[in-house]
């Protein structure tokens, strides 16, 4: 049945099929996805090549939708999937999907696989309301999986599925229940519509992640996340394919996890926010069930000023000192006292309970950003570093570290750890998350270390989705041995909670984290931006779909800034579709936010990475450097809608402003909206009567694009650069 | 200070302020709220007088923006408070809300109290962002409460506050607890924005309910309820100063309630979902934290049906039956076996166990729509009626009631019971909850009987917030005794659940909850239909805010059926603002809904009378029948803009057809919105260019009409009566 094999997003092989298949391009724009429809790629492409240009466009629109040509055509299949599998080959059937559709699993029995399938009958049932039951039928996916054992997932472990969807049922194969799990939510993702009927398009599948160590941090320790927050953040990684949870679960300014045998660190370390192991428990088994570790991190030396607001005795400064919960963010100085036996003892101890409470090999013991203040301050610490010949306190640290391993050890647990626990007698088994860049992920694979990839995907530091697309555990040019390529095993996305909470975590984690998950899964030659940005908007709906706040939490805060006019509410979405988030430093320098800052302004029903910034720059582009008159009238005509769109709403936002007082608030960026939609039109309107070269006004706006690309009031307008090339434009 | 005063909605007071007032129109029209601003009231005014009606024009846009003219304005009240107090007083000064802003209760304290100052706390500081602690400083709240001993709300209990804003400070006075968290919500929607300040407008505010008993029933039995979403609906409830949550556990579809006692009741009587015994504890205690009493139904001796499932023992069929789990919605014929001493054995240890569980003093036992055929087909029981001498079913049931009655007496609860409980010799303390209308209620208050209303506030039969605000639980002309008005207790908002379930349940209540809640709690005279509506607006907005889905679900389901254009996702909303749900009767007839059914159509995401039904009616008004030339242009560019924008919406509509089977199947439906759209913009042109009387164009659009106003497809167009006028009005 199959006729076209597509491998990855490799970008010569897709194109060949659109070459093939150009002349059936009418027939399948109308089912294509809006997002970036018309979108040039801005990644690995000569600028300024007009015809790669245009074929990039029709590519853009019609990317991925395969069909035969060599028997009558049942189905167009769109390609939707995120992550793009590695190998996908589609036939041109399809088959329908009734409420006569069964599951079943055979000898592969397994109580979460089988949970596994109810997940995909409800999904499937919520999402056609077709009745689908678990009862008895002929089956139409039968699920095989090799080794059906498995009871938790482990780092390692044969993740790899093939799927092949025919007219009259569909085959799932995977080594191990996990595989099979991504298989389902493959299968998922290939349902489309067409007329009044759902249906899965014929394909197989072959597909395997690149890296096994997908991961997503997140931080309750600044912030305290709910259960449910946690739970649906679980959601969004099993559909997303990450399989690493990691729980940053102790910090300065909160000690977020019961403990039994130390009662104290949750009590006084919080502010009576922490999980108890009840719902540790519940998490784990959430997360278990969807094929995801859970990775706990108890971050020490450093970062550990709420155990010794439980415990004064494991800090390193004089006896009878205090400690309070810190009510700041940044680098705070208590740390662990080495040098005393009592430290260990009391770790042993506390290790003792928790790696009994989770049962991943792995656990994470930070080791990252110990200023060392509290050691040098300490005459008997110093006294000791001289008698042990300890020259430094990277040194001291580093002896802490071999004796947490050897607790860790005993517990059969293996260590993961910040980049500053890399010191030359590092045993091999212990993994290095990097967060100071990927050269130095490569240079410790080159000396035999493993380790993942952190610091490009820092989720708070606002970069769009197709900047962290184009970053990559191994960059090319790396020139690492096979063996080398192995010791890096992946990356994680961190979610830090200096500045997000249970309100915003979701718009700030998703859709971005769809795309880094992809990085972490799909072959590195998958990295066509335009292709991206098109996938991304059904990806974006099914995460809405799972119960994730990443649409509902942004539109319910604007809504509620705006009130009830719906006029009003509109215009400040508007407003808002071209701002994004200032990033994490620039917030803090604004706003000294701390663990009690109130969130709630516009910043925080902000999204970053806006469809907007790819929108506005794919419409002025199209604008200057068009095939055509028609399609030069024709996007003049779209530009001149959205700012003449933006012109209004610019009007009706000062009017919320005076209702509003986080509205009233952003003050200048008001202004600016005002003056950049002005400029846009008069750049348009000059531009179509060839005014050109008026040097007074070029300069007015750019002293106008200046103040506006300053950061200020917590938000950053994204569309200065193609606003930039409009003006530009004038010039010649 | 105060300076003008408005009892109640008494629709003559507030006119006379704005008589007063009116030259002050233009600066208070920019703070008003949109929804239906413009509205014409539809109640208590005669038709046709032109006069009255421009005077009902401007009242509606301006109403209860109250100022004095007396001193210089600081504050310009926008009166947004639901449901509407008894008595307002208010200045024309503000307080300011700072970061300074402290409560403190005193001598008052009270854990319930503490947690609700910390609530209100927290929902000012998400409101406006202002960092808000209840740490130490000048107090700017002061709470007094007479007897503040209370630990959970009674039947009855003094529900009065009275609240006093000031320019320095806020004084609110209660009796009980109860009443000072009434206070403290009244004082929440009074903030208002002007600028970049947040304020409360200086105001006297002496309150109380009209009805003790304000009740929301839902109903798990069909379909079970997540224990979230009974949290944020008591969210809900107490944001309405609703009272009695009537939580109906037990059903023939689901036995929803673990016993301890009789674990196969919870483990054969449903399909697992139920709320543990824990559950039902957070519940109760979440509802107690926010004044609201949780009133249990246990529904007998129908309605039975999966406690037999666990012990058809108890059951009326011959010995050896079994019983199954209800696969469909109706009456059912399994009922108890009220001749067999085991039965009230079994109750008694029953109820043993739930009353201790539940503290509340009444305990509903339902008593509702027992068909007797059980009892009819089994000899015994018919050779028993005819040893004791009883009559019928209905007496049997009486008997049964007064066994019923002793066992929960003896457990210090009193009974509340459904219609068919009423019986001549009834104990007066038992309360009768009304089903069959209001006569039935006012006629049992005549007999000496306490009762409360429900059926006019079903909300599944997709009433208008208009129609269901013109129910009262006693009806003008119903002629009570002072005594006999006292018996009437007020009434339950009923959410059946045969055809909702987490997914729609939100906006199905809310917001027309809201406006049946200040039925029960505001005076019998606020009854302005363009006033509730205006204010409605900003209720919605402070349910969204405490995280109900009455928007977000809505929003979410419409997008995921539009799939990810944004185009497409306008347009399906525009199409849906013209829709409502089919009644429970007609979804019934069209669908067969029952357990099982899997919700999610258009019909689960449409909401019951969307602001269009008002809009549009205001729209047509104000055409046909405006002031002046430039009225009537602005009602026909307004007009004309709605039309225009549907007919566009209706292409893009059928484009989402194209690939959403739940959309493709809205096939009548689309096409009627096509030709409405059409016909009212030629009626529109017809109208304009004087293109009167044209017979046969009139004969098709009645057919047209005709056709558009018969139920189908689970969705009915809510335009079709203004439409009909513009048709009719071609003709002359």
């Amino acid at each position: 049945m199959s006729c076209t094999q597509y491998q990855g997003s490799s970008p010569e092989r897709p194109d060949d099929v659109f070459r093939r298949d150009a002349a059936r391009k009418k027939a399948v724009t109308k089912y294509t996805q809006p997002a970036a429809a018309n979108g040039s790629s801005k990644t690995g492409k000569p600028p300024g090549i007009q015809q790669e240009k245009q074929f990039m466009k029709f590519v853009a629109a019609s990317l991925l939708a395969i069909t035969c040509l060599a028997t009558p055509a049942q189905s167009t299949f769109i390609n939707t999937l995120m992550p793009q599998p590695q190998h996908i080959t589609v036939a041109n059937g399809r088959l329908l999907l009734t409420d006569s559709f069964r599951i079943e699993t055979g000898a592969s029995h397994n109580p979460i696989l089988q949970r596994a399938t109810e997940r995909l009958l409800q999904r499937l049932q919520a999402k056609t309301a077709l009745q689908l039951t678990s009862g008895a039928g002929t089956p139409t996916l039968h699920i095989t999986v090799d080794d059906s054992t498995a009871t938790r997932p482990v780092f390692g472990q044969d993740e790899s599925y093939s799927l092949k969807v025919e007219a009259n049922g569909i085959q799932l194969h995977a080594k191990t229940i996990f595989g099979a799990m991504y298989g389902m939510e493959t299968l998922f993702q290939l349902l489309q519509g067409s007329g009044k009927d759902f249906f899965f398009p014929t394909a197989t599948i072959d597909d395997a992640p690149r890296f096994p160590w997908r991961g997503l941090m997140i931080d309750p320790g600044r912030h305290f996340l709910s259960v449910d927050t946690v739970l649906r953040t679980i959601d969004g990684m099993a559909a997303t394919k990450l399989n690493v949870l990691h729980w940053h679960l102790t910090e300065d300014q909160g000690f977020r996890i019961e403990s039994k045998r130390f009662p104290k660190l949750h009590q006084l370390g919080s502010n009576g926010q922490y999980y108890t192991q009840e719902q540790i428990k519940q998490v784990i088994a959430y997360a278990t069930d969807r094929g995801i570790r859970v990775l706990p991190e108890f971050d020490m030396p450093g970062h550990t000023t709420t155990w010794m607001v439980a415990y004064p005795e494991l800090g390193s400064r004089k006896s009878g000192a205090t400690y309070t919960i810190a009510d700041s963010n940044g680098v705070k100085d208590p740390v662990f006292d080495p040098t005393k036996e009592s430290t260990y003892k009391f770790l042993d101890a506390y290790f003792a309970e928790m790696t009994a409470l989770f049962p991943d090999e792995y656990m994470h013991i930070g080791g990252d950003e110990n200023n060392g203040k509290d050691w040098g301050a300490n005459a008997d610490i110093q006294a000791y570093m001289k008698a042990h010949n300890i020259p430094s306190a990277e040194a001291l640290q580093t002896a802490f570290n071999h004796r947490l391993q050897t607790i860790v050890t005993k517990y059969h647990k293996k260590m993961v750890g910040w980049d500053e626990i890399l010191q030359p007698d590092l045993p091999p088994d212990v993994i290095i998350q990097n967060w100071h860049g990927p050269e130095f992920l490569i240079n410790a694979a080159k000396q035999g270390h493993q380790g993942f990839l952190s610091q490009p995907f820092y989720l708070d530091h606002m970069r769009s989705a197709e900047e962290v697309y184009s970053y990559d555990p191994i960059p090319a040019g790396s020139n690492l041995t096979p063996a080398q390529a192995k010791l890096v095993l992946g990356g994680e996305i961190c979610m830090w909670g200096e500045q997000v909470d249970d309100l915003a975590i979701d718009s700030r984690i998703w859709p971005r984290g769809a795309v880094i998950a992809e990085r972490f899964w799909s072959p590195a030659t998958t990295r066509d931006v335009a292709d991206m940005y098109r996938r991304l908007g059904p990806m974006q709906l099914r995460l809405d779909a799972l119960g994730l706040q990443n649409i509902s939490g942004p539109q319910r805060g604007l809504r509620q800034l705006a009130g009830p006019n719906p006029a009003e509410q509109q215009a400040l979405a508007t407003f808002d579709s071209v701002l994004q988030p200032v990033d994490f430093h620039e917030r803090y320098a604004e706003q000294h936010t701390g663990p009690s800052t109130p969130f709630g302004r516009l910043v925080d029903f902000t999204v970053p990475d806006p469809p907007m910034r790819y929108e506005f720059g794919r419409m002025v582009s199209n604008y200057l450097d068009p095939g055509t008159n028609n399609q030069r009238a024709a996007a003049y005509a779209e530009l001149k809608s959205v700012l003449q769109q933006w012109q209004s709403a610019a009007n009706t936002v000062d009017d919320i402003a005076q209702h509003s007082p986080l509205v009233a608030e952003e003050q200048q960026r008001r202004q600016q909206f005002h003056q950049l939609a002005t400029m846009g039109l008069e750049a348009l309107e000059r531009l179509q009567s060839r005014r050109l070269n008026d040097t007074a006004w070029i300069a007015t706006q750019k002293q106008i694009l200046a103040e506006a690309g300053k950061h200020t009031e917590l938000v950053d307008f994204v569309i200065l650069k193609p606003m930039q090339q409009l003006v530009d434009a004038t010039q010649q």
